[in-house]
């Protein structure tokens, strides 16, 4: 009997494979390593052989894949950090799982934890949900009417390559200047309290360390230290200009915030929640901005949503 | 026999009203004036009297509806040009319509160009689309999936208040600064127009017109004066930031450019793309940004896909 969804998180140095029961509820986790010999050809055979130890295929309803690269139609177009080219991945897979009714899907890993949240997350019972991870970059995922959007290119939740200021100076490694991701991840807040640093003489316990963390910025923001408050202020202005445009093109019922940067809490979020507004306003009012709850699992549950 | 859609733009001044095939063909149009007394409650009355003096009922799948005001679940929310608060279109059409075997739905009737244009027009074939429509304002609308996307509070596509300048001092009519509608629309060409000619000293035309059209001002820059030229580059800029914004988003397959700024062709649009490609880059590549073709008669279309 099919009981079991498996979620899978590929990463580039581990994979996070989990089992849930057909509602989404986490049964077990395990991780392995990320074989990336070989152009990263063992991966999903690794992947098959350390499920068949632990579950029956027969009692599988589906495997979901989360993949770091741009994902269309379940083919990966580029994963870098895994060595591969185009894979297609169902096709791949099921070279080694014989099982026909088992469903195998693939998509980008930063855009099924949003769907993650949709499972078992802070969006359950949403259809129209955006999401925005802020890590060390930005990712981000947008779900309608309850589907993932991948996009023609896979490129669609791109949402920390978004340009949120035309004149800033600071290059994205993407190439551009004046992504969201240079000023909103965890690295971005970094970056505008340097700039501030610079552009003040006002006192601040920033000014003695040579190196320092967003956390160590958004705590001391907290503590009203005027410096990492700039910088606090407008990564959430940034953030916020990023939000208004989704909430004019989607109007989603929620927006979720994830990753390290988002556990600095109502501090953070109520900041983004106020420029999100004033940016929209007065069209797609009063659409909550929440935290997302399933922090790094997020994309197991994400990837098991595809095949539920 | 079900062998005919109908579908209905609601404007303030007059209803225009089309007789499909299943097929999307326009086999007649015609129009009838908005009467806006009494809040516009004789409106959808007139709209079945109207259709049942040329159709029978009994032929018709289904009759969408395109309203100017924001609308969700079919219910529209407001719609000021009709004198409407909130009305449901499908509980309100059936208190004159008693054929329960007719689809009625309704949308925003800008959302509604896009999928005409899926329909019979410029984006045949299409499942992932976003359209801007260039005219007096900036309208919008989203499609994913085949289907259009209305929003939590209908608000979805209200693409001509995306910021795309955060230090532009043109006031929007919705009450912020640098909204798209403000610089990209027939009305914000000619605001750059003016913006150039008293900011430089540059000989043109223009200087000697008290009144002059964003048509005008596209035909002296296709013409090759500087001041004209100027503007419209800052229009092109300035839409490609807004769809830029909607690739690295959504990522569709096509993005279509509607209404009367669209008619100045390839000049506008191929410096559109260009823009856009630059602040998408180096994802969402290669979508292309194509002109609408059914004209004002693509909210019509759009109505009639809904019941399609």
């Amino acid at each position: 009997m099919k009981q079991y969804l498996l979620g899978v998180d590929i990463g580039g140095t581990a994979i996070k494979i989990g089992k849930f029961d057909l509602f989404g509820e986490l049964l077990e986790k395990w991780d392995i390593p990320t074989d990336r010999s070989d152009h990263g050809s063992r991966i999903l055979k690794d992947i098959y052989e350390a499920v068949s130890a632990r579950v029956s295929w027969d009692e599988v309803k589906g495997v979901g894949f989360g993949v770091p690269g741009p994902v269309t139609d379940n083919v990966a177009l580029t994963c870098v950090n895994l060595g591969w080219g185009i894979v297609d991945v169902p096709a791949t897979f099921r070279q080694f799982m014989t099982y026909e009714d088992v469903l195998v899907r693939a998509s980008n890993d930063a855009n099924v934890a949003a769907t993650g949240e949709v499972f078992r997350g802070a969006a359950v019972g949403k259809k129209n949900v955006v999401m925005f991870t802020l890590g060390t970059g930005v990712g981000g995922g947008v779900v309608v009417d309850g589907k993932l959007v991948d996009g023609k290119n896979g490129a669609a939740g791109e949402l920390g390559h978004l340009v949120i200021d035309f004149t800033h100076k600071i290059l994205c490694k993407c190439g551009k200047h004046g992504c969201l991701e240079t000023v909103s991840s965890a690295t971005g807040i970094v970056n505008l309290a340097r700039i501030h640093l610079q552009s003040s003489s006002v006192a601040s316990p920033l000014r003695s360390m040579t190196d320092f963390s967003a956390k160590r910025v958004l705590d001391l923001a907290k503590a009203g230290d005027v410096i990492a408050l700039a910088a606090v202020d407008d990564a959430a202005d940034y953030l916020g200009r990023a939000i208004a445009g989704v909430l004019l093109s989607l109007n989603p019922e929620v927006v979720l915030i994830g990753g390290g940067v988002s556990h600095a809490g109502p501090f953070f979020l109520d900041k983004v929640a106020a420029k999100a507004q004033e940016y929209s306003s007065p069209f797609a009012k009063d659409t909550p901005i929440l935290g997302a709850t399933l922090g790094n699992d997020a994309g197991m549950f994400g990837a098991a949503y595809l095949v539920r």
